[in-house]
């Protein structure tokens, strides 16, 4: 692996360090795919506000561009290596689950993606320790003095850079690479806090918690075998043995959440936990001319929008096919996000797109429903705009936000293995019909525009916060300088437990001890 | 007991809920001394935005001025008791102390304490009971149609109110008649949380932690002896058998809690929790001439501010003359707020006052050092103004207030029951000689005042937002429906346990099954 960034950028990041930029200067490393689109809010933001921002890139980036008026880029040789594997991923998932779920197949297809999941994690790896071992890099970041790095830590790359650089740390989270970033540093009572992939809520029977303790305790296994150990390996080589990754992970200053409680159920936070969910969603802006008319052609019938999200723009033909016949069906008008094969069935009122401002249509007076795949950022959207939704779960978090949305009464679920026209039109009847959903869904979104300080601006203030501050470790709790067993008090307890041994030990020596001296003397007399 | 509200006052009640004020109706219940003085804050705050206040008072109240233009008073009669108590107990508990402290001797007095606080709670119950039984009073607030229940937690009139009158709940909160608030509602590992009245801090050695889990344990046995019985008892007797008084105080909608973490250790939080710490610090305004001129004339050695709160203005008399004696060797000015008889030894620099405008004073730039007993509201002032403390804690709090100041590298802290002129003496020169002090507590200053909103507007807004939706459960975790072992997951590892015993047994049996068959066949093929 090499590396291919320009001389004149080390240049200007120098000169940018020596002008001594007073509005801030941060090293941003994001993840790819949707998690770009989130982190370029806040770089937008950010830049706004005069921020001096350098993103580091990998070679092979999906969206993250090399140039932008936005930020400085480094763009580090990630290799060559299967870029395809998610997109590839999911139609192959789909398909196995549509011939019938069988416990194995899914359960060699799960150890399957953890696997690659690892290996993107020690390509990420091997990527750091290429910037590592570029002394002119390394020394060119040091000398650029930034304030923060601010990161998505799906991938850990910014938090091994941030330790090595010396500066305060500001993610930009709802994953991490363990899993839901809640469970990495806030108390989590398994007994109301539904462990992802389960698609349970916060009020369980009690086999539904069975089933939540031993995910659970499945979750904290593939902890050490899959997710953090590359890091581990890594910390410990370029930091020294008693370096632990989870440890640095955990020291992160701001955790800036892409979620709030009108999307997640109500549980234990952090003081540095910061909720800024919705942050990306901004009042509609009018559609273009040929959309709008589309759009008011609805009538009081009103508009359906279906798009399943940035990657998965494309499904399995034959439930293409069902779900544009449902369609065909209905009065309302339909604009669908999709690329691919047109589908067969297409009615009139179908208009088929290969992107649409998705923001901008939530946000219409017309619109009554959103068919999504319940990715964050779609789901946020829909509760901005106070759109109810029917649920098309594919994969990954998205079974678990819409199950969150079902159980507040705002979405219907469809499984889309199980997905036939009957199935689905049912589901869009009920949501366009009952009423409950859309009030349900407008009161969400109430309370979500109900708050002191739109999102943005607060994950902003407390960015700056960060840099003004140089961290904020007095909102920092002390946990993550403990171990397990002093956390969970366990030597505590082994001790208390030792003590009442030695106690019950040295009473019962004393008691026969008596007993003897009582037994000799009772000798004597007789 | 009778009752002795005035027939108007129920007329101006239905009158104002007639009149249907758009700003809000809220039902406040304090609780009296220097809780008040926090209650009133917040009711000047919403009075200016308008609000239509109500306050439930008792007859022999301390504090609570029955006629106010700030609000309309229900004074509910609370009967003949030593209202004395708590300013009698503190200088019995410093005598013993200063008598060299005996572990019988504090445990016989703790547990008098505790006993007579358990009475206060009765006689708190016996009050609401009065209200209760008084159909038109009930009636009446009934028809006042008030948004929400304003209250202080220490005491449980107000939860048993709400509760009656089926209105949301504000707590203006640190500690609950069960002990500091966040063990009430927040996940709180005792591994690194102290446990209050050890004054420990959150990095705690082995030793340490032992002490806080034995202290802990100790405090759940009390708290189902001594504080939540009465409480528990009145609400099964007016709500019926399967009412739990300790739900109904989980369940309240938001917890307005009188500190942050430039106080606060960071621990785990909830989402219905807002810190409001430091809500009553103002900017100083400027102080009387007579003042001002004292304070001028101290020069380039600055002055010293002495308060030891609104409860116990006077001390032992042979610790103020050392007191005394120590700030007349000084050569800055002092201003001690002291009642009592005048202490001998008292310098020319020393001025003696029965009531100072300790804010104006702390915020005055010529102020070096506050000789405090560590009360919540002075600390918070103290941090406001960045002004460092030499701490003389008494009880309740006080100690741990000062020993989290003290961790902060913000206080010095002395023991009250070995104070002499040498020790206090040492201990003001050095936080007034080592800069550490005043860096610290400037940082810590800076910190507290580096938030995206002023407590108080903070405090205002999420009480406004309670009454304009109705409550806040979607911040409301579900933990407080849950019983002890549900939410510790008991049930779960029960079952687990027995689902594998069950499976032991039948592998067992199974195996002897088999092991009997093939011995049967060898006895048979032999």
């Amino acid at each position: 692996m090499k590396m291919h960034y320009s001389t004149l950028l080390g240049l200007f990041i120098l000169l940018s360090a020596l002008s001594g930029c007073n509005a801030g200067k941060d090293l941003v490393v994001p993840a790819d795919g949707s998690h770009w689109i989130n982190m370029k809010v806040l770089i937008v933001a950010l830049h706004s506000k005069g921020h001096n921002i350098t993103v580091v890139r990998g070679s092979r980036s999906w969206y993250i561009e090399e140039q932008s008026p936005l930020y400085t880029s480094i763009t580090v040789d990630t290799g060559k290596h299967d870029d395809d594997f998610i997109v590839n991923f999911l139609p192959r998932l789909l398909q196995i689950q549509r011939q019938g779920r069988s416990f194995w197949n899914e359960m060699a297809l799960a150890e399957e993606f953890y696997s690659r999941f690892r290996e993107i994690q020690q390509q990420i790896c091997n990527m750091t320790a290429t910037m590592f071992e570029n002394e002119i890099l390394m020394n060119s970041l040091k000398d650029a003095t930034h304030d923060i790095v601010l990161m998505d830590p799906a991938f850990g790359a910014g938090v091994l850079l941030a330790h090595r650089l010396g500066l305060p740390l500001v993610f930009n989270v709802r994953w991490t690479m363990y899993g839901e970033a809640h469970f990495d540093i806030a108390p989590s009572p398994v007994s109301y806090i539904p462990v992802t992939g389960l698609q349970l809520t916060d009020k369980m029977t009690l086999s539904q918690r069975v089933m939540n303790v031993l995910t659970y305790i499945l979750t904290l296994y593939k902890h050490s075998k899959y997710y953090g150990s590359p890091y581990q390996e890594f910390s410990q080589k370029y930091f020294g043995p008693n370096v632990d990754f989870f440890s640095l992970l955990q020291n992160a200053d701001i955790w800036l959440m892409r979620n709030d409680f009108t999307f997640e159920f109500p549980r234990p936070t952090m003081p540095n936990v910061v909720y800024m969910g919705g942050f990306q969603c901004k009042p509609a802006k009018p559609l273009p001319d040929e959309l709008e008319n589309f759009v008011q052609s609805s009538g009081e019938h009103g508009v359906i929008i279906m798009s399943l999200g940035t990657v998965f723009g494309q499904l399995l033909s034959e439930i293409n096919d069902e779900i544009a016949a449902v369609f065909a069906q209905l009065p309302q008008k339909v604009i669908w996000r999709h690329t691919g094969p047109k589908p067969a069935n297409l009615g009139n009122n179908t208009l088929i797109v290969d992107w649409l401002p998705q923001n901008d249509l939530l946000g219409h007076p017309q619109t009554k429903l959103f068919v999504a795949h319940g990715g964050t950022n779609g789901v946020q959207e829909a509760i901005y705009h106070g759109v109810p939704i029917v649920g098309l779960p594919l994969a990954f978090d998205q079974p678990d936000n819409l199950s969150r949305m079902q159980a507040k009464g705002t979405a219907k679920i469809v499984d889309i293995t199980t997905l036939d026209s009957t199935v689905f039109l049912e589901a869009l009847m009920e949501v366009l019909h009952n009423p409950s959903y859309k009030e349900n869904m407008q009161r969400l979104s109430k309370l979500h525009h109900d708050q002191p300080m739109k999102p943005l601006d607060r994950a902003v203030f407390w960015i700056e916060f960060v840099m003004r501050n140089r961290g904020a470790p007095h909102l920092r709790a002390q946990s993550f300088r403990m171990s397990w067993i002093e956390y969970h008090s366990i030597d505590v307890i082994m001790t208390l437990l030792a003590t009442l041994l030695i106690f019950a030990f040295v009473t019962a020596y004393i008691m026969r001890y008596f007993c003897m001296v009582l037994f000799r003397k009772k000798v004597k007399c007789e």
